[in-house]
């Protein structure tokens, strides 16, 4: 079956707001074996109408977006009621229900649509509505419309010590000679997602290839963050972390916090921005940072296993570097960072080099150091017995 | 002149990347008077043949992102010079110049496409690409080929006390009296969007209303996000801040350092996540955590105030909360939080409670810390004599 996604609002086109529901819907339909073939944007504006009468022919489902709400630019529910020649009429017990809690109207459909339409789906704007909606909702339509025969699975790999180029020459030629196999790369700040999409026999050739190939450089085959890989390697080997941060600011505390359960493996960070800071917060020698540079491997050192100390942590990472826009110099450069960790058996420091924006420079400091923090629980061995997160393949469908 | 965008990307069909083309391009063409009528997203197949058909005769500007790179799924250079009848040539220069740097091939253009097309600009896939191509040679040609007549503004306002509902109540029908405005409203974790757009004199109306309305609680017209006014506030007060954060594990820090500057005023942040780094950071009284609880009035005060004396700054913020999923208790519920503001005169602390997702906790609650130093710091007057965002209506075109 064909699936379009149509999302309404001015505020999409007018670049106010970034769309999240391609991205939701398009990963809770895969199951079904669906794939939307097209998505198209438009305003709240008559060019509703028009894509909507462009896309029923074209598809056999389809999620329109947002225009559901109650402020005066929401049209989507009239102008489909419109096209399909149907009656808008309001529930007096949603309106009941709803009284209380929120200014909003019912919908209820009528039986009888005088065209020729797909399958249907009106979906509130905001993400947090759409998606509960969604699974509550939709999910169960889908169960009953869909065909069960053309299953298909897709697999995703992250890596975050090697770029696009080096994934590609390592697993490129050998995953594309396999039959019904795409593969997809997708670069981001510190990372590189692979995905292969196909039919389960085809699938478990690429995976055996790409496991075989890229090995534990693989962070995540699960759908991980990498924040979540090392509060689950944290956790499994019953170690607790701190981080002293310069130049990432707090980004890497503010990742390791978005996990739930961080809370048991997470004790302290240190945001050492200013030189004081790196004195007062975590005693590091003023003549130190007078002699070699806050942006050294020396202060980078003294920051990880002060922290390390400090918060009586079994680890601690520990970033200083120069993000820009301003502040380099010939010899340390915007992009130079620092990044080291202290562990119970040795210091590691390692000098990085990301001459790129303020923010992507944050991004892929902090990358760097969660990675080296893998590397190294990596190679210590679990308290507990869940498998690491590399050793089990996602299904789309299960 | 009508404009449209035709992402490419299976990657975007699949939720395994955001787009975020679209509110970039969006923004670099609405001060040439041009909008996107519509945006449509097809995978890396045939689909992308057929989306041009379509588009073709439909718009005179024609942006097309992605499928330019080196890997096998990269065919929209193929793609188009096939519908255009046109040969791809390999450009020695450019190959000669990229050679050492990169596998990447140059495209040059035969003169006189066989089918009527629309000014067609091809893109990369990367934003960090596309971003500065556009502006370096996209926008000199749109600059010659778009008439200087039609030209159309944009004001966005930005609130953070007060929900959707509640601006539409203050100032909908009074905009919308108006005539020739657009009005629409972005709810956000924590912020509120609205937008007009219309043509000079009718924004200039509807500015109007929304300023002497809304008056201090937009915290920035000109499409600055809280960090940056606040970083700006303090900048021009001449005044330090530090940050305590707990339940917020370092968000706070994390955005005031994503702005260019910070470290002019940004001294140090506690990610003080455990009960002994309170302690042991903060040197918050056991005895009060143990009475009162972590999450409490008490603490919060604490907090800021340690902070503020520890990193001698002129001000301290501080968040004590319950982010959940796990943690909550009858009389302390998930979604529970203390926010704290110690500065020179006075200590304020305010209990909140947003019961919501852990990540969109830890948004609103920042963004809620982040509002309340904003209404301090406007209570003080500025040093410095550059106004404060919120005198400063952007205009699109400028």
């Amino acid at each position: 079956m064909r699936a379009a996604l149509l999302n309404t609002g001015t505020e999409l086109l007018l670049g106010d707001v970034h769309d999240a529901h391609l991205a939701f819907i398009a990963r809770e339909i895969l199951p079904f074996g669906l794939r939307f073939e097209e998505r198209r944007t438009v305003g709240d504006t008559e060019a509703i109408r028009h894509a909507l009468a462009e896309l029923f022919p074209s598809c056999e489902i389809l999620f329109v977006t947002g225009g559901l709400g109650p402020t005066g630019d929401d049209i989507t529910r009239e102008m489909v009621a419109d096209l399909l020649a149907l009656e808008l009429r309001q529930s007096p017990e949603l309106l009941a229900s709803l009284r209380q809690r929120l200014r909003v109207r019912g919908i209820r459909w009528n039986i009888n649509p005088r065209i020729q339409s797909p399958h249907l789906f009106l979906l509130p704007g905001p993400p947090r509505e759409l998606q509960p909606m969604f699974r509550a909702f939709v999910a169960p339509i889908l169960r009953s419309i869909v065909p069960a025969s053309v299953l298909v699975e897709r697999r995703l790999y992250k890596i975050a010590d090697k770029g696009e180029s080096l994934v590609e020459e390592a697993i490129g030629d050998r995953v594309l000679a396999i039959q019904g196999i795409e593969l997809g790369y997708c670069a981001r700040p510190g990372e590189v997602d692979v995905r292969i999409v196909g039919k389960s026999k085809a699938i478990e050739q690429a995976d055996a290839v790409i496991r075989s190939t890229l090995g534990s450089s693989i962070f995540s085959a699960a759908d991980e963050t990498l924040e979540q890989v090392i509060v689950k390697l944290l956790t499994q080997r019953n170690q607790t972390l701190a981080v002293a941060e310069s130049c990432t600011g707090g980004l890497v505390a503010n990742r390791i916090t978005n996990v739930p359960g961080a809370s048991e493996v997470f004790l302290a960070g240190y945001v050492c921005y200013s030189n004081q800071a790196k004195i007062n917060m975590l005693d590091v020698d003023a003549q130190l940072i007078e002699k070699h540079g806050a942006v050294s491997e020396q202060v980078a050192r003294a920051l990880a296993e002060h922290a390390r100390e400090c918060a009586r942590s079994d680890d601690a990472l520990a970033t200083t570097g120069v993000a820009g826009p301003g502040g380099g110099s010939p010899d340390k450069p915007v992009g130079t960072v620092y990044i080291a960790l202290a562990a119970s058996d040795e210091t590691i420091v390692k000098k990085l080099f990301f001459p790129t924006d303020r923010e992507t420079f944050k991004q892929i400091a902090t990358q760097a150091a969660l990675e080296l923090l893998r590397r190294k629980l990596l190679d210590s061995a679990p308290i507990h017995s869940e498998p690491t997160s590399t050793d089990v393949p996602i299904l789309a469908w299960s």
